[in-house]
């Protein structure tokens, strides 16, 4: 392997030996004399691969790598297994999990007799599960289990020191390559007062062991929705703020309307077109100031949610120090190999990604160790994401929506199944919702699918695989699927697609004859 | 289109107008004078399809060939929608489904606080429920809907009375093609006081309003099991008596296994390798007396539910007068193109196939169209059929079982991924189960896999999709699934394969080095 561009020789680098010393992992830094950038000085063969971040993105890159025999380094300063682990998906989906238990309990009059209407909670042992769980699934990411399978861990603030080389906690580590995979931080809202009074974000919010009694949750995205319809399902008054006219931006409309038909009815105080102006302490609530469609009203809760969205981790790096051009708001400049200005760093996941979800963030890492270390040219632009909101309903989406493929002059055509017309759907009293297939007009290539359901995150895994393999409706359609199950919507959109299509060539047929 | 061979004359075929008569749908037998074989004479063209019973087969089949403009009988002597609509999936998933909730809200506490472990159940309501649904879902298929698609709907027992027509209390119809699709019935056991105790079918099972304060279920394949499962979940002192070593003869040891553990812990008593020897009332209650192992021993309950198995449905139809071979046990025989004997005639679904599913039923009416009506060529061998237990777990499989492949002289080798190693099942508390996934050994080709999870059937659609594709383990592990989903599993089964050939291709490589 040899690099793009020569690097500037590092200091260590007439001491290759590639044995002596000893590796030198998770320690008080070495009383080594320091170089003259102030570091120690490392006298080993630089790292193939250096990872800056434990996450979702930094393991999968780590696991690869050294699965390849190459010799890795992973740098974390926090916790291993991220946002996603600690933050974010895991400990969210435990919590959903217990509200849904919950609320199919509440509901259970229509499905299995005269349970009571009201089923206690015991907030404090849902979020003790939520910890329990949370621990085990650390467990595979232990620093035990990564020394097993040949990765070098570090624990310390990485810092860039030059274009092959970072320093951790005064250690020098040089690399032929290296990935910053730092992920992101939640957006701090900028309101009056806010910070004064104190608030939650989805970091603080899983360690809460007590339900609180009201909860403003503020951002109707995928976050906001998910825990605005947890806490008021566990019991809390919840109200949501939302400063745009409907949840879940980026879906399709009808998608978010089902949204938030869904937190309606779960008793979660809904108010779109709101902007919050100011928050104050008084008799030790937080009074809030918001603005809906002009007028402004004052609510008093007992806690703040806060979940605006993310911005990629890129401080405190040296960017600039490896040559590295960045945005505080975009994160990491990266091309479509995830290549950064400097021709050894690339970056994978939150901190150069447009959406921060675990699933692309390993994805990315597999590109980059291919491309970085075996010659690869694979392209970011060509993964095929699906992503899935977990609120009841899941409102699920892969490939194109309807404008994007617009926007880009595609003609679309759209079929669409309601969950009311799928059997299964029917039997297990989960109707709302739907399966929405676009293909391009006049063909069965699908774009890009919607699918609003209680299980849409796993069906949505069909139609990613088909779209994957470049396999069109006609071909979905005549695949038998198991009977009856939910995800039989999507063979009825093929289905509805290869009647449609059909029907178009007997017209041209019989118009052609006349 | 022409017959493959001359047909008698009909009586009427000198009188064939395309308008008068009117059709003569649902009604009395006509005055008409009778033709010599004691048949109203039928003055009209004959039928381009004509199909016996109203099931999953005949209704797909119905609207394939009344969409592509044929001329369709569709003669049922019962009700529209078969057995599956009226014992079969429909009820029974309906009926778990509250069973589902019922067993969700009792685990509860580890879920979502201090809910009282015992939920009750008013059986009444769970049964009324199912009884709505049911009626909902029958709507789809009403006689109004079908008139609507262009099916003429006739009422009344079905008989040959030559190769090309059948009799309809005493309307003779012609056909050019003809499609028995009269599905199955439940075997009765011979198990000696049995009948005159009496005893539940699939069938009568669900026309219960009280729950039984005990039930023994003679059989322990899918149904018995479904349904040993619920019964107990609703509060029914459960026994379930099976003839073999384990239940779900078919499946793979491993996934009747767990499926025997789920049902233990749902307090049904198992008695496996144990036969019914007789049965006799005795106080009001019935006394069962069992032989398990060579012990006999006598056990009383409330009520016996059968369910051993089903036969096809082949009395009745004077099906020497047409020619058309057949067995009591295995049904019509069909060619792989789903030909009888007689050319004209064909037959689907439940009848003549080995495998009683909904999804193969309606795949081999498409079949049956395409190949009688269009000169089709389709063979019933090259389906990919998936199916599912609906216990919770479920247990879902799809082409060849490993026993399957090794008489076929395929070397197989197995990627498992156990459910506790998936994230969102331990999020979710639905550990218990594995995907598996058989390749022939050296490659990424499926040759079938068997699925034990909360969501089996729905994980298993995207193999059976996968299989149909042709696509390997390679383009499946290349899948981003959205995260976090229980069909992650089978990602991770597709990425082991992966490594393992990789891994396979580095030690070829490196010990052709040496």
């Amino acid at each position: 392997m040899t690099t793009t561009r020569p690097a500037p020789a590092p200091a260590a680098a007439k001491d290759r030996r590639s044995v002596v010393p000893p590796p030198q992992r998770v320690g008080p830094a070495q009383t080594t004399p320091n170089t003259e950038d102030g570091q120690a000085p490392d006298k080993r063969d630089p790292y193939d691969l250096l990872i800056i971040g434990a996450g979702p993105a930094g393991l999968a890159a780590a696991r690869d790598a050294a699965a390849a025999g190459m010799r890795v380094a992973l740098i974390e300063v926090h916790h291993i297994g991220g946002n996603c682990l600690h933050e974010g998906c895991i400990p969210s989906k435990t919590m959903l999990r217990s509200a849904q238990l919950l609320a199919d309990g509440r509901n259970a009059p229509i499905n299995s007799g005269d349970t009571p209407a009201e089923v206690n909670v015991d907030f404090a042992a849902v979020m003790e599960r939520m910890r329990r769980v949370r621990d085990r699934i650390q467990r595979v990411d232990s620093a035990v289990r990564l020394d097993a399978e040949g990765i070098d861990l570090h624990v310390g603030r990485a810092r860039f020191v030059s274009a092959d080389a970072v320093a951790v906690d005064g250690t020098r580590l040089r690399f032929r390559r290296a990935l910053i995979a730092t992920g992101s931080r939640p957006v701090m809202p900028d309101i009056e007062g806010l910070a004064a009074v104190g608030f939650l974000t989805n970091e603080s919010v899983f360690e809460l062991t007590r339900l609180p009694p009201s909860l403003l949750v503020i951002g109707g995205g995928p976050l906001g929705c998910e825990l605005a319809q947890a806490f008021a399902r566990f019991g809390s008054r919840t109200i949501i703020c939302h400063n745009e006219p409907l949840f879940l931006p980026r879906e399709e409309r009808d998608a978010a309307q089902m949204v938030s038909h869904a937190l309606a009815r779960d008793g979660v105080e809904i108010h779109l077109n709101c902007n919050i102006v100011a928050v104050r302490l008084e008799g030790g609530r937080k009074h809030v100031t918001m603005v809906t469609d002009g007028n402004e009203s004052t609510t008093v809760v007992d806690e703040i949610l806060t979940g605006i969205g993310r911005l990629p981790a890129v401080q405190g790096l040296d960017l600039e120090k490896a040559g590295v051009a960045y945005d505080a708001e975009t994160g990491i400049q990266v091309d479509d190999f995830l290549r950064t200005r400097n021709p050894r760093i690339f970056a994978a996941g939150d901190v150069c990604m447009e959406h921060a979800y675990t699933n692309t963030a390993e994805a990315s890492a597999h590109i980059v160790v291919r491309n970085a270390l075996f010659r690869g040219r694979q392209r970011l632009s060509a993964l095929t994401v699906p992503w899935c909101t977990y609120t009841d309903p899941q409102v699920a989406h892969v490939g194109l929506y309807v404008r994007q493929a617009r926007a880009q002059g595609i003609p679309v055509k759209t079929y669409t199944v309601p969950m009311h017309d799928v059997v299964r759907a029917i039997t297990d009293g989960q109707e709302e919702g739907f399966v929405k297939i676009h293909v391009r007009e006049g063909t069965d290539r699908i774009l890009g699918a919607t699918i609003v359901s209680s299980c849409a995150g796993e069906m949505i895994n069909n139609i990613s695989l088909a779209m994957v393999a470049g396999l069109g409706l006609r071909r979905l359609a005549r695949v038998i699927h198991a009977y009856p199950t939910q995800g039989e919507a999507v063979r009825q959109a093929a289905q509805a697609c290869v009647q449609s299509l059909d029907a178009g060539v007997r017209a041209t047929r019989s118009s052609s004859q006349s």
